[in-house]
């Protein structure tokens, strides 16, 4: 069913007041949960909602922390999230690396200890907004193989690399996993077939089938051992920079809480030079013929665009089992 | 055959000395590419060589060209390559970015108008090896079509992301399609299947065929859609950071020469905290059980370590019909 914007806005931010969020905190969270699904990113707006407010009430997200500074130097900043909630902490380190990018062309933001950002483009977005070329990533609870391997051992830490444009901006968002759990479960609901492999089955033969990879545990990195070599090397720079928890320590724990991440802003030297350049790129890959059935190349961010204006249109699609869950809270 | 390491650097050295390099820059070129060759990157070592001759003779590369500053704010510089050579540039901007990761924590070094930097895994041993944490990205001429598209409009846009490590150093050298040109021309000629899908073949099924891959000029970049716009990210990050050539424009020339590149170094805070932390992630890593047949699971850069021990232990491979023709220069 569609629910308007500001009405998903609206009561998110009832249920944390009533949890005894700050009228500000709330705010910011429920504007988050609430952009998250009108983009389209469902598996980390509406849905997740509950479990957000679950680990609320278990201790898992401290709701009163602050994020503070550990370790700073010149342009590079260390912070301890204290387990705060991960979107406030989220949002507070990639201002800090705006302003750290203000005064220095670029900078670093580390945070250890901190909680599930949700949505990981929101802070390329955030990034973009303040006319800003950001990078984050996060390290998360182990859930692919390394390449090679047969048992989960990195996380699919998700990337972001945003590049502002007044058009709309560039955001790159993605998940060293091809397939999310998420996706490959409503797959295997739907029993259907996968577009592309997304990892192997129990005989380690590339599989197109959800249940088969699910069961198995081995999904696919992307670009197999590349994607393998890159997860390792982002928890690598969140844990180090941040002297924070690793994918080894957080799946040790057995919840996916005090994770490591890292923000990273570059001054982006926005004039008539760099508009020009940014569209000669996308119009450049927008050139090339179409492959049968495919109605269109998009530059990545770009889809989030179109969603976002629909569901602003017509509103926000919603589950209704979750949704009235949210309604009853 | 066989050749010993310094046998390879001081042929290298003769040649481009005689081609009047200054001694200095001959050295260091000299070794890269011999280094190159002695870490398994045989494509960018002594195989590359000649066509590097060729360039300088040409005038693409241009030998005694020095890079120029063109713009600074903090920790953030703009250069001009001034077409020289890719790997003086590359090194140049590296300890640059290096100098500026010491004075401020993070820095940063865009550079235009540079050539190609051979291997890229080269600037991320160099800031390693200087105990800081590098990234660094080069556009390329075009050689991967956009997700949805037939025509090659993204470049394989290489990317390096290094760790400083005590027993050897973790850097991850990815371009951006999943097998490049040169493997593909190299299972072709072996008449070998590739050991995972690489591409389309010409009726858009996906192939292990090198041959179809190479007629149907659709390489697959990594992670499918999601190295597609990796490839465009960093061509904008190159390009607008640097004020220089995209892939469309250096498409356009016909020649990859022009090419823009960024660097980015940050201090790692080595002590013994962050060992710890290194040593943790590796192990965790390595202690997945293993695939049927397969022997380890590595780190990025452990196999280019195993390849240097026995390159410097048994001598160097090459080609002996390339290695003829350069000692014949």
């Amino acid at each position: 069913m569609l629910v308007p914007f500001h009405k998903l806005q609206s009561e998110f931010k009832r249920v944390l007041v009533s949890l005894d969020f700050t009228e500000e905190k709330a705010k910011i969270l429920a504007a988050t949960f609430a952009e998250n699904s009108r983009d389209g990113v469902y598996t980390h707006g509406l849905n997740r909602f509950p479990t957000f407010i679950e680990y609320v009430k278990e201790g898992l997200v401290k709701k009163d922390a602050e994020p503070v500074k550990e370790n700073a130097f010149g342009a590079l900043e260390q912070w301890n999230g204290n387990l705060g909630p991960g979107i406030l902490n989220a949002r507070f380190c990639m201002d800090r690396a705006i302003t750290l990018a203000n005064e220095n062309g670029i900078g670093c933001v580390a945070i250890k200890n901190t909680n599930h950002w949700m949505r990981a483009g929101t802070y390329g977005w955030q990034a973009a907004e303040a006319g800003m070329i950001g990078i984050c990533f996060s390290n998360t609870i182990a859930n692919l193989p390394p390449w090679g391997g047969l048992d989960p051992r990195l996380g699919n830490n998700p990337l972001v690399i945003a590049v502002p444009r007044a058009e709309g901006h560039v955001v790159l968002d993605m998940a060293i996993s091809q397939y999310s759990v998420g996706k490959l479960n409503l797959y295997k609901s739907n029993q259907q077939k996968l577009p592309l492999p997304g990892g192997y089955d129990k005989d380690g033969n590339l599989s197109y089938d959800a249940s088969e990879i699910l069961e198995s545990q081995r999904l696919l990195p992307v670009g197999f051992w590349k994607g393998s070599g890159l997860s390792l090397v982002l928890d690598l720079l969140a844990t180090v920079l941040s002297q924070g928890n690793s994918t080894a320590k957080i799946t040790a724990s057995e919840n996916e809480s005090g994770v490591s991440q890292v923000f990273i802003c570059i001054k982006s030297g926005i004039d008539d030079q760099y508009a020009y350049l940014v569209e000669e790129i996308i119009t450049y890959a927008k050139s090339s013929r179409l492959v049968k059935d495919e109605r269109s190349i998009l530059y990545p961010g770009e889809n989030s665009l179109l969603t976002r204006k629909k569901s602003m249109e017509d509103g926000v699609w919603v589950d209704k089992g979750v949704w009235e869950k949210v309604l009853n809270m």
